[in-house]
This record gives structure tokens, sequence and C-alpha cells, in this order.
């Protein structure tokens, strides 16, 4: 792992804000409604007087509100959050200029609502009765939380994958409010090879007999198919040449194949254990849920009906695109179609593709050159 | 679809030879025995008298000894063999000059010996019992077959995806019997991505409380897993821009989203429909261990250590190993693997990358680069 700048944010606590609570319900882009909506969050860093110093952090699908720091208690032999290379005092999101805030996504199961939260309709878990949702519906739920914790402009607002969906959409609802959107390792809209794996992930969890049409909160969970869909997922995420480093043909045993299904070889075993490991902290009905929102996400339309910044003015909305070389979940010609949509449309963007042999996850693994990419993004921001 | 020349084969039939019965079972690489062994095939055109215009088309992974022509009653509304457009007088396996043999793999179900068959110990199918197999077993059975009926000499194998590992299996193995040995769309070994995907179909399967250790035979078959098995295969056969092409982002339903999980876009219903298809002619323990033999093979020493063949004898044997650009299963660079490998061992070896965007299945799709390619080599051979 490359030595990068910074400290720890050090102890970090999550919070939470409940709102929406009937009769003044959320009102979803489908119609539907939900209430009372509790939203999970962490903050590092101090928000000035002015409230104009904040980065929202936007999470991808599996992700949570734990981007950075430890939990009170834990060690250094913890893993701190996803992002804690990223967040800090000196590092790339630096927390001496920015208060950089993380919300679970709607729909999630990380203590933000979803379908495994309580209905208070009936007092038990929503299951398949949880409203399907969006894209926007999250960022509408981000925006509460910001309004209620007094944030009336975003520095920022970044995050990979399902995260730079939520990016665009925080752009095009917001851009007043938004000074820099920073979408990474994403799309303005999933290819239909991308929606095929979300919906093989679908398909194995609703294979599973425990899966019982989403209410299997009172009993077995729908383990195995959840697993199956976080195997396929897993893969997406990484890339031929990175596993040909990681794993290639090496076995778990030695030099000899079992002749058996126990599974010989070591990517057999890291899969399994992704597998395992996703079944216990994540909720399957959540991945229905989360991944169906991603598949209908299409900003194509949206980017490129977008108004021109007024000419001239410096505080006008500036995107920057970053896509990896080897991400082929959303590969770097769909940056590009991004990039020429938001030229099209008279937007401020930058772009950079980050030449790295490790998929669509590399925005999770430390490396100085996105760290020095948003730095000086945001510095040259004024 | 291309006009391609050639007529049809018309009406063929499947025939069986059955061997290796107990007390002489075959012995496979593992150790383990196996008999007695039935091997279903069909043969197209005529073998000569010097039994030497033989051509063995070796079968992908899920395919069958059925690769022309139509069964007896079927007419033209029917699918013809797997093949057909490549075999046929005056088509790229000409059969007015060539007899055109195919077999059904050792582990498969539709017709040759597998897991689904009787096991003579018990007079219950073998399940799990089945002892596992390799491609070099699968080679085997072919020989066996091809000894039996007095073909001394193979004027080309050639076969694609499992099928080119068998073709580089038989170079190895009986390389004074084969004139030609066409691999395409193949590799020497499986990468950790193709293993992966592999692992993910077995997973899927076995997570199927109806597989019940592959003991399923007397009851429900694991059709929901074995389904989620053929949506995972299914795409590691097409490529991004096939189903770009195919599918993009279409819905089923026109312009509405269904806000449910029933399936809103063209790609989810196509997955399903392919998932249920295969369910009703495959069986979910071949799959098991024809992965596996697939992620076995490793012919990469062995085809680097083979001895070049006599300097200026015509009769040697020529390989032509054929890629796709657009395959990310068996990638062009694995190909080229392949051919420095030969070449290092001094074989006689041509190589053409075909440029084209349907992905690892582009040579079960009627293209006239591959018939004339083929055709050609086969000229050439004199």
């Amino acid at each position: 792992m490359p030595t990068l700048p910074g400290e720890s944010v050090g102890t970090v606590e999550k919070q939470y804000h409940t709102f929406a609570r009937p009769p003044q319900p959320l009102v979803l882009e489908s119609g539907a409604r939900l209430g009372p909506v509790t939203v999970a969050y962490e903050t590092y860093g101090r928000l000035n007087a002015a409230g104009d110093n904040a980065i929202l952090v936007a999470h991808a699908f599996s992700g949570d509100s734990h981007a950075a720091g430890r939990y009170p208690g834990e060690t250094e032999a913890e893993k701190p959050g996803w992002w804690d290379f990223m967040i800090g005092p000196g590092k790339g999101l630096d927390t001496n200029r920015y208060w950089v805030i993380c919300a679970n996504i709607l729909g999630s199961c990380m203590g933000t609502t979803g379908p495994g939260s309580a209905n208070p309709a009936t007092g038990r878990p929503y299951g398949l009765e949880f409203p399907m949702m969006t894209i926007g519906d999250m960022v509408n739920t981000q925006k509460m939380l910001l309004d209620h914790l007094g944030v009336s402009r975003l520095q920022a607002v970044v995050g990979g994958s399902v995260g730079g969906m939520q990016v665009l959409e925080w752009s095009l609802r917001y851009p007043e409010m938004v000074r820099a959107a920073i979408p990474i390792a994403s799309t303005m809209r999933h290819s239909a090879l991308a929606i095929a794996f979300n919906e093989i992930a679908r398909q194995a969890i609703m294979a599973d007999p425990n899966w019982r049409q989403g209410n299997y909160y009172d009993g077995d969970k729908p383990a195995m198919g959840l697993a199956v869909a976080r195997m396929v997922g897993h893969v997406t995420y990484l890339s031929d040449q990175a596993m040909r480093r990681k794993f290639g043909r090496r076995l778990q045993n030695k030099e000899k194949f079992s002749f058996g299904f126990a599974g010989d070889f070591q990517v057999e075993s890291y899969l399994r254990h992704q597998g395992s490991k996703f079944v216990q902290r994540f909720d399957a009905n959540s991945v229905l849920y989360i991944t169906k929102a991603a598949d209908y996400f299409d900003a194509v339309d949206r980017l490129g009906g977008m108004s021109p910044p007024p000419s001239g003015s410096q505080a006008r909305m500036k995107y920057l695109v970053v896509s990896y070389s080897s991400d082929w979940l959303y590969p770097t010609y769909q940056a590009k179609e991004l990039v020429q949509t938001l030229k099209r449309s008279g937007q401020d963007v930058s772009f950079c593709e980050i030449e790295a042999d490790c998929g669509h996850d590399a925005f999770l693994i430390p490396d100085p050159r996105l760290t020095n990419l948003l730095r000086g993004f945001l510095d040259g921001l004024g």
C-alpha cells in the first residue's frame, strides 16, 4: 500500500436524523409515500460559520456512512472507514479545511431506512412493501439531512460507482448549491451488461427459498442466494489483470487437484469468503432495491439539457469526471460520453482516466494519484 | 444473417457406441474407473476407403453431437444442428470431401455417459458418484470411438471454447494422427476470471436446496440454481458492445418502469428466458463436472514441451488458432500466448483474430470469414 499523507480523523460516531414523519411523509419519485425516514450519517472536521465548507461523500452500492476513522473502543487492528485514506487532516479531503459528511443511502441496511426497517403500518419489517426508490430519492434524503444540519452550500459532492450517480443527480437537482461535482468510476446510465449482472444478482437472491418474497426477517435469511449475488458483483468490481496477479491459477492445497467440488483454486475460496462475509453484514432485500435504483438511473437527457452556468461566474459548478482504465463495469468510454454530454450543455468539466489494472473498485484502493487529483481540483476552486 | 454457401446435410441420426464394459472399465486421469461408457455421436458425409478424410468437431461446454442437419421428421422451422452453417456439401467443412464426426463429450447429458446416467453399481443415476473427469478423458473417449469406427487419421480436429481445449489435447496426445488442429475462441488454461465465473455457476447450482448433493434425479431438479448458473455463463459469452446493440436499455413494456422486481428491461427477460430454456435441456450435475474439467485444463507446459515435427515432413501437424476481438472470456491475448508457446516448441502455427463485436460465442454465429478461413486452411493442407 502506498504511503499517503495525512492523519486519522480519530474516533467517530454514527449519528441519526429522522424526518418525514406522517402525516408529512416523503413522496418518492414513483409517487409512493414513505415515512418516517431515518438517515444515518457521520461527519469529519468542522462546519464553518458560513456553512460553506461542506463536502458530501456519496457511498457506493454496499457502502455505508462510515467513511473514515474508527468507532469508540476500536483499535488500530480494526478496519477504519472505507475511505479513511482519503478523509482526514492533510488528506485528499482535508478535514482541516473541509467538513466532510457521509450519509447511508435510502434503501440500505446500515442505519438508514430500508426494506429491513420497521413498517409503521404493521410494526414489522417492510420487506417488499418498501417502496421502490431511485437515485433521486437518495439525493432527496441527503438534501433534507443537509437542510436540517444548516448546510447551505456544498464545496463538493464526490462519490464512486453508485455514489457517482448520486453526484450527477445532485448536480442536476441542486446546481446552485454544488460548487464541484466529482463522479468517480461511474456512468450516466447502466449498460445492458451492468443491468444483466444486477439482474443475475437479484435472481440469485430470489431463487433462494429462504427469501420468501422478502419476508425472511423472522426466520432464516436467504444466505446462499445473497452469497452468490455477492460473488457475481465482486467479480465485476475486479479485472482480468488484477485477478491474474492476485490469484492466477494458484491452488489452495499446493499442487494437488481435489477432483471434487470443494474448491481447488484460491480464487474460488476467495469468492466464497467474500460471499459469506457479505451475508453477515448486508440485507438481501437492500441489494434488490439498490441495484434496481441503479438500473433505473438514466441522466443522459437531463445532463444534455442542462442550462450552461452564467458565463464569468466564479462560483459556477465544475465537474471532475474520473475513470479507471481497467473498469469494465463502467468503462472509460462511458465516462467520456458523460464528459461529451456535459460539454455539449456548456458545463465546465475536467476529465481524468487513471491507468490502473485493478478494475472498478480502484477508487477504494489507496492511490496517491486520486488523492492528488482531488486535492488539486479542490484547491483550484478557490 | 449473411448468406453462406453450401447445402444442408439433410436428415441425420444420432448414433451410440458403448465400450469399456467392466471388468475392463475406462481408467480416468484421476485414477478413477468408469464403465461402461456410451458415446453419442453423429456423422456427416462419407468416410473414404483409406479412412483418412475425417474431421472431428469438438463441441463446447453445453453443446452436443448434433452439429448439423435435422432429425427425421423435423421441418425447416426447427433449428438444425449447432454448426449447420459450417458443415455440409460445399460448406466450410465440406461433406463432399470430408467425413465429419461430432461426439457428445464425457460428463454431458446428451447421450454420452455422465452424472445423470445409471451407475451400474447401484442401478440409479451416478450423481456425485460420477468420477471427476478431465478434458483428456473426453479426448480418450473420442479416440476409442474413432478406433471403433476404423478412423486412423484425422484431417482436422476443430472446436470452439471447451471444444478448442479438446483440440489442443488431441494435438498433444495423438500428434501423429492429427493433420490439422484448429482451436477457436479457446485457451491453454483458464484465467482466474474464467474460473471465478465457473465457480459462481457451480455455487448457484449447489445453493439450490433441490440439488441435494446431486441426488435430485427422482425429485425436483435444482432448476432455479441452474437457471442462475446459465445466466452467468450466458453473459460471459456475449460482449458489452453486442448487448448494447441487442438490448441497450430497451424496456419490455414501452416507456414505463414497473417499480417492481418483475423485470423491466429486455435484457432481463432475455436472460431469464435463457435460464429457463437451459433448465429444460441440460443437467445441473453435468454443468458441475464439465466446468470443473475446463477449470482443471492446463496445457501450457505440455504445449511448450512438445517436440518439433520432423522438418520437411509434408504431413506434419499444423495449427490454426482463431480468436475473436470481443471475446473477454478467452481474450485474444490468451490466443497469442498459445501461438507463442506453439512457436517456441517449433510447431507450424497460423493465427487469425477475427474482428467481431459479439463476444465469445461468435464462432456459433454464421460468418463468412470463419467459413473461408477454415476452407482455405483445409485446402492448403493438400
